[in-house]
């Protein structure tokens, strides 16, 4: 149990918090939109860090300045790096929003801004816990790194090099990261298992110009017909890829996951209807939906265009046709390993009369943490302590390259501690994250440090 | 032969004719771009065949006005419809024309101007005919009627109504249209078969709105994955299309056609080349590149849509995607019952978690023309005898709908027999038209009426 003391220090500072959360979320640090507003956010969170005690400093990079703090607080005790990210997704429609999304508003228990669940207000509760700790509880107990990035929202393209010359300066035991979801709105959840990505664009080339398709029509190769009849090939009529090898590698999740996943509160028909759809025909056949969604890998065309694409008709064989591809990998699997094998899947499939090029555009290995680890346990009994029930293992077919490249290149046992609902309109007009997932969440941080400290679940 | 009074008339006057020609060509007669030009263009052409003799109007209509004219030679001779366009093909790119393309230039002996060869210098011959025989060879040998249009290059919306509107006064027992090219620079051709069209837009749509692909990957059905398969399954690997029943109308040509294509003279890697090509692997594998252009149908996706199509990756998973689809008809083919055939087999086709929906957005029939009519045997020995080489009977993949409107609604025999060259850089910067085939063609244009008045050939 958490010392009654932090428990009175948070509740007895909610005001001032949330204060503070509603600070940091009025600076619109948009990682697409250049610098401004990322330097202001990184700025207010050093300060913030060294108000809590920590030393705390920006470090530049390439893109937007990452935010770096440490405290040490005795030999002995285990050393946490604790995650987090201030940039945000672009607030775009703006009209959409019922409250402007950088003036942040309180309306029916939540706060209304954008970033408030993702990832301001999960990173500013375990900010919470830190304080609480330091202020009511004596000090820290453990030893605390915190790596704060500013360009999550567009896929940290500077993440993994900054990690690689940094390993040394963030060494710790174990990694926190809140930036994750409850499976449902009252059961916490603690995501282990991630998807991997392998993005890849396809370009057929024809004529070196669109062609009248009436005179030209049955000597020429249509680039636009070969594209379709490449991106039609890759999967078979159950919705297997059939690029040779592309299930080679993967890791069925064991019988004891999957029987965990059977008893999850998953109402197919729900969630089709959330998506405007009658039913769920997507993927393998004869999976179940969730099995489609985390531990299977798939392939989507994410986007397709060549030729003639406005109003009406026109008659033109296209010169050149393109599509997006994307591979969700899962564990085992290897980015590189499934696009050479894509690539050369589409090379031999290729008739004679166009020429392909392909380019890798993005890609991510997936991860699938040890549901075991000490830090693991720790978040476990923490989640159930502060939220008064058991959280669930899960996973997320998405993928979140930070996860992947804190256990690889700084070998860490990470654990994904999120604090945000389903509900909370991520990456969309009206984003929110409720007061008391704010609350909770902090309570929830505090206990992890305290159970990480002892060792594990205590 | 001609009476020499009449080719020693149109030798007298050629540079007057060139004179007049300019001054039609440099009338900017965009049916694309409303009106004005359009209106000066029909005028100019109503004043000039009003200056050959002829009763002359412009008759307005839902588009550009057309151009009516009418002679009465005698009692008991042929009618003849004699049909034009005078609208143009829009003349972008500007910067790559050698002179500007309503500044009637002649280089080299061409008259370069848009339009030159399409259709305006092509009609032009014919109105030279016209006129030499009313002023040098004692009045016309034929009864003749002129019909001129002034939106073929948008695809004529308005032709079909207003010749159903004007059929008894359009009535004639032959119609000659000059619009169309010899097969080779130096053969004189008669195109006897125009392929029809069918063009339908499908789009599937899935998700309400577009879904994050790692989230939702394996589970939902992806638009442009079945749109993809859809397009695909049009087609089998021998390059069939693979709707049922499509080839079941299709009429072969003769033994004598196919004999007579075979003597063309016609170079497939010239042909290929021309197109920035290595090889000609469109269509029908195993028939020649002839009979895939010009006598089978054809399927083509003339342009594709869907999802993410900027620069760079985006993971999604598109809310819905189109394909523009047309084939090509040949004889006997009825675009109605194959468009019903291609949007049955869509919806055979189009698996669950999907919507589908098809529209109609152009059809024309095909035509085959009787080479053994009246005419056509007038136009054969009137080419022979202006280019001194017998004529070839081609075909031509593209569709041609006022042909198939004058043989349909009027009911007469048409003949194509056109003056321009392959190489006249029709619909494209720099078209021009040898001033050598405008008046070798205004010699065929006054053969063909003599030829017609004795009845065919002479």
């Amino acid at each position: 149990m958490l010392p009654a003391a932090l428990t009175q220090y948070l509740r007895a500072h909610r005001d001032r918090h949330l204060a503070e959360l509603g600070e940091l979320l009025a600076i619109p640090s948009l990682a697409a939109a250049g610098d401004d507003g990322c330097s202001a956010a990184a700025r207010w969170l050093r300060e913030h860090l060294q108000r809590l005690g920590l030393e705390a400093e920006t470090v530049a990079s390439a893109g937007p300045p990452n935010v770096l703090a440490e405290l040490h607080a005795a030999e002995g005790r285990p050393t946490l790096l604790l995650y987090g990210h201030y940039d945000v997704q672009p607030p775009d429609p703006l009209e959409a929003w019922a409250s402007p999304p950088f003036t942040p508003t309180v309306r029916d228990g939540c706060l209304y801004a954008r970033g408030a669940s993702d990832d301001k207000g999960q990173l500013f509760a375990q900010l919470m816990a830190v304080e609480a700790w330091q202020r009511a509880g004596g000090g820290l107990p453990v030893n605390l790194k915190v790596f704060i990035e500013g360009e999550e929202e567009i896929g940290s393209p500077h993440l993994e090099a900054f990690l690689g010359d940094h390993a040394g300066r963030l060494a710790a035991d174990a990694a926190v990261i809140s930036d994750s979801e409850f499976f449902a709105d009252d059961l916490p959840s603690i995501t282990i298992g991630l998807r991997g990505l392998a993005y890849v664009e396809v370009t057929v080339r024809g004529p070196s110009a669109d062609l009248h398709s009436g005179v030209h029509g049955g000597a020429v190769r249509n680039p636009a017909d070969v594209l379709a009849a490449l991106v039609a090939a890759l999967h078979d009529g159950c919705g297997r890829v059939t690029i040779p090898g592309f299930y080679d590698d993967v890791l069925d999740p064991s019988a004891q996951e999957q029987a965990a996943w059977a008893q999850l509160p998953f109402d197919e028909q729900e969630y089709a209807a959330s998506l405007g759809l009658k039913d769920l025909t997507g993927g393998e056949a004869g999976l179940p939906v969730l099995h489609r969604r985390w531990s299977r890998p798939t392939l989507d065309c994410n986007g397709l265009v060549g030729g003639y694409t406005g109003r009406g008709a026109k008659t033109i064989i296209p010169a050149a046709a393109t599509a997006k591809l994307s591979m969700r990998l899962v564990p085992r699997q290897q980015p590189d390993k499934v696009t050479d094998a894509l690539r050369s899947q589409l090379q031999r499939l290729c008739p004679p009369g166009v020429t392909l090029e392909t380019s890798v555009l993005s890609s991510a290995r997936p991860v699938l943490l040890a549901a075991d680890s000490p830090a693991m346990r720790a978040a476990q009994a923490a989640l159930a302590e502060a939220f008064g029930r058991e959280p669930a293992f899960i996973r997320c077919g998405a993928s979140v390259p930070v996860t992947e490249l804190i256990q690889r290149l700084l070998k860490l046992d990470a654990v994904l501690m999120g604090f945000g609902l389903p509900s909370d309109n991520l990456h969309s007009p009206n984003e929110h994250f409720r007061l008391e997932q704010l609350w909770r969440g902090s309570l929830a941080a505090a206990a992890f440090l305290k159970n990480l400290a002892a060792g594990g679940g205590t």
